[in-house]
């Protein structure tokens, strides 16, 4: 049975456990979530203890306006108290992210949000251009893969290079925020408007 | 043969011609949108010469983060110039909208863009709440589009009673501002976030 990431994600939404306890639950009940909700109550199995599972329903919305007026981006990006989303930390976590999608521009949050035909269609292309190459399949793959990841790279913020420090992805950036301010912090949404796109 | 709004505005969007043309040109063609514009070019119907048809693809992104950061606001607001996208009128246009979808919450710019499923939803709903009044159809009728033009009112941005000034709709303040600036202005997408919806 072939759970997708997108299924376990959205299990990992609604009841906070684990990745692994969430992949288990939807192999058992052959991908139905609702089982699989229920699967996991039975066995209570709960939110794992790391910060990462804690839900994050404060936080900010922030914008930021670009090259005078032709770029601009607006965030949701939520903590667990107020109090933390009121910090200069937290805010000036938000607004280095705005800064990030302003500059970067990427498509998606994270990889797990890439729409199946985008994934299907962007290793046809890969495919195809290796086509002519006389390489085994299995080299081919590995070369498909390789390019994946790189897109996920290019188009997905969390695992974009950090503009201001290419040392760090913005996933490695929130994490580090989350370290210092002990609370839960997610990237919730985002939207970047182009003038005349 | 009946031509849907949504097609008229896109064909009118394509060639700029007037929305008689281009309905004509829909009734014409059967509804085909390629030939539609190809039946235009043919008979050499231009752009009309109102202001409104002409092209906008000047303007600015403004932003609007209100009640400390629980709503955010990211507008596209198009002008035919860079000069008066630049002046005084047409971003204090741009502001206050952004302060008008905060307070306002439209969820479409015009009646033209509400989805043909809610209208019938809409619809619907009103139909059902006549259902018993022994009312005549005709009038039953009547009272349904009078609900639905204050639908459009409540949830279309243009069609809404300005805040700052409720005697105009924003409509009419977009056209003060074309009078004043003398540019074809338009609103052309916009996106509102409140935390944790």
């Amino acid at each position: 049975m072939n759970i997708s990431a997108r299924l376990v994600k959205e299990l990992r939404k609604k009841t906070g456990a684990g990745m692994m306890d969430c992949k288990n639950a939807l192999v058992h009940t052959e991908g139905d979530l609702e089982k699989a909700v229920d699967y996991l109550r039975k066995r209570g199995i709960q939110a794992a203890s790391t910060k990462l599972s804690r839900k994050a329903l404060n936080g900010t919305i922030a914008s930021y306006i670009h090259l005078n007026g032709r770029v601009g981006v607006l965030l949701e990006i939520n903590c667990e108290t107020d109090f933390v989303a009121k910090t200069q930390e937290f805010t000036e976590l938000a607004k280095n992210i705005t800064l990030q999608i302003a500059a970067a521009n990427p498509l998606y949050i994270d990889r797990e949000d890439v729409p199946l035909e985008v994934l299907q269609k962007e290793k046809e292309i890969y495919r195809s251009q290796l086509e002519n190459s006389n390489k085994p399949k299995n080299v081919i793959e590995n070369i498909v893969e390789g390019r994946l990841n790189k897109y996920f790279q290019e188009t997905c913020l969390l695992e974009q290079e950090y503009i201001r420090n290419p040392e760090l992805t913005v996933k490695q950036l929130v994490l580090e925020t989350i370290a210092k301010l002990k609370e839960n912090i997610q990237v919730k949404r985002f939207v970047r408007y182009q003038l005349g796109e």
